[in-house]
């Protein structure tokens, strides 16, 4: 079995809880509050901006050339997807771009950072898989549930499950099983640990949009 | 006024925040039910071990050579701390050392180690000062007002408001004051955020002792 | 006076040391020994390879996102021009691309990969300056000396003296330029030290080609 | 076979250059110039002090707790064998203290601390193995060798044949054969080619010395 295939068993259970989340079922049903949406694509920039830097990072210590260039360009796209945001959602809901990150974008950023720095660097390659493979797999679901014509997410919801982000997902795939050949089993399990926790944080990032999670210890 | 004078400010009212917490509290009142002082002792045995991992980076990458050897030394006091956790309080209270980092432990050490390898030095050091400076400053309130003769956590209290605790956080506090002599107002300024930052994941840290915290996305 | 200005001051004598060397000046007549030409194309394609991993992990580690973007670009046309050199001179000279680096090659990428990965982000966009800026200069005199009808290195010789690659270390100066206005004169020192180190780098390496340099240690 | 004998074995024909060096013949005759000696001294220093950064950034990335606190120690006696030349030597012979790095010297440490910033940690950790362990092997020979009754260089000798430097060797030897058992065939090989090349820029620094290198670029 693919390194891929045992790592997504490892974490399924992470997916199907997201999936269940009040957020995802609310936009699907296109019964979101439109405050919680902005709260999210506000944070979803922050992150994007620290996700495309963890990329990079990545690329600066890839072996092969080929994974270079690739995390390169991944990194550029998340950067190109941040500035996307900013000129469609932001403009379209009045976002001021001035918000701070929530603890949970925070802890996934600070998580991704520090592992593209300092772990092995196929485990920090699983580390940020989840944000290509889980968020298509969550996009996917979401089109598939949804009504078309009366939901204000139409837009949104395309973006995840469209052919040319299925692509990406699928090379970002295809280099941690490359990457995983090259390993020990116990490097391999370091690698599927890196993705279960990468998942987690997909959830508690969800879920902290749902809540607008604020830093408690500033206003209590 | 000096950049740790600035900073404290900055950060006061978390510090005011963190003295309040049922956890201090029922520390200073010796009521702190037992699972709750076991709950942290371990999480913070995992947590001390990733603090020296984010020391010796900053020893690897500080200007001046006494620095290096300051913090290697900073370093390889946290992970003999960690060590003594383990002879003592692990058999004390018969706790298995299994424990995996709760949301907060993990959260906290990730951003220690994200700015340790990869923001400015400087900004890096002024990070890991609140696990000194806001320790000394609780461990210090909590040691003035707690009655020794009944409290079963008295041994614990003594560690953190002795001299030799008080002479190494000062040395830490002294080197961020040089330090951020050779840094503009703007840097000056992200060592002082850095630093609160620490700060709040110190209220956090105690926070989830108290929830004894779980992650969420497994169980629910 | 800009930081760009101070900088090149600083390192310009190297900068004439290099244009006098023997690889340019036969460059310049066509009469290089196509030995020497091969060898420095083989060593330049390993050379780009890590040149562009440097660039990767500014890009990871750039305070501003445009600047995260203007990076990862940059290493991802390193490894493109890497690719090309393997596509044509490669063919055309028939070179095997089984080198391992010279010393001078290896001693210059590990001083930019060490620099890009541990100094402040600004030194480190310094210590990658030179690999466009000197290049740009030298590409400039030698396409301004030189005679294209009998050339056989015409073809390479367009190439760093276009107007594209010109656009390209216009912006990288820019960068380096902003950088310095958020530093203090000591770490503007540190910036030009780093450029200036990245110039006689670059004099080593071309020295190196000349020299068709070995690892004395294995062949005494 | 254990890593540590195939790793000697591949690096073993460049220890038999470096003892039939002339720096090093001509320290067991006590002939070699007072001013080599001095240079290679002050050197050392410069080298010592990188040497215990790349050493810290190991301690920080290691895997194991225990592994952390070795090296955290290894890098504290860097320094302080750094600060004891001061004392020493520098006080004996004069030295001034304020010499650049030699292009050897940088280039050394420019590998280690590139390495030890990026490359798996397994891998840093056999490249910073030669300057415990082929430092031990020459200094065992030399001692083996000299003549102690009117050798000036006496002192120096006996430092590197004592039993406590043997004895950090050998936990420095045992923590990679440690290390390389988590490794596959393919990163055993990266680590025996790090210490290789460890090995190459021993021979090279002790060759600089000897010919008490400078800076081409900034003379001719």
């Amino acid at each position: 079995m693919s390194w891929s295939n045992t790592a997504w068993q490892q974490a399924e259970h992470i997916y199907q809880k997201i999936i269940a989340m009040p957020f995802i079922q609310e936009l699907i049903a296109g019964t979101l509050p439109q405050e919680k949406f902005k709260f999210y694509i506000e944070q979803d920039a922050l992150y994007l901006e620290q996700f495309g830097r963890a990329l990079a990072l990545i690329a600066g210590r890839a072996h092969q050339t080929q994974h270079v260039l690739d995390y390169t360009r991944f990194a550029e796209g998340a950067i190109v997807v941040e500035s996307t945001l900013h000129a469609s959602y932001f403009n379209t809901y009045n976002i001021s771009g001035l918000a701070k990150p929530t603890p949970a974008c925070h802890y996934y950023t600070s998580f991704l950072l520090s592992t593209a720095a300092l772990a092995q660097v196929e485990v920090a390659m699983a580390a940020v898989l989840p944000c290509f493979w889980i968020y298509q797999k969550v996009g996917d679901y979401i089109y598939g549930q949804h009504q078309v014509t009366n939901n204000p997410y139409s837009e949104w919801i395309d973006t995840y499950a469209g052919e040319e982000f299925a692509q990406l997902v699928a090379k970002a795939i295809d280099i941690c099983n490359d990457a995983a050949q090259n390993c020990t089993q116990q490097q391999q399990q370091a690698m599927a640990d890196a993705f279960e926790m990468g998942c987690q944080l997909e959830w508690l990032f969800w879920d902290s949009a749902w809540r607008m999670e604020t830093w408690a210890a500033k206003l209590i």
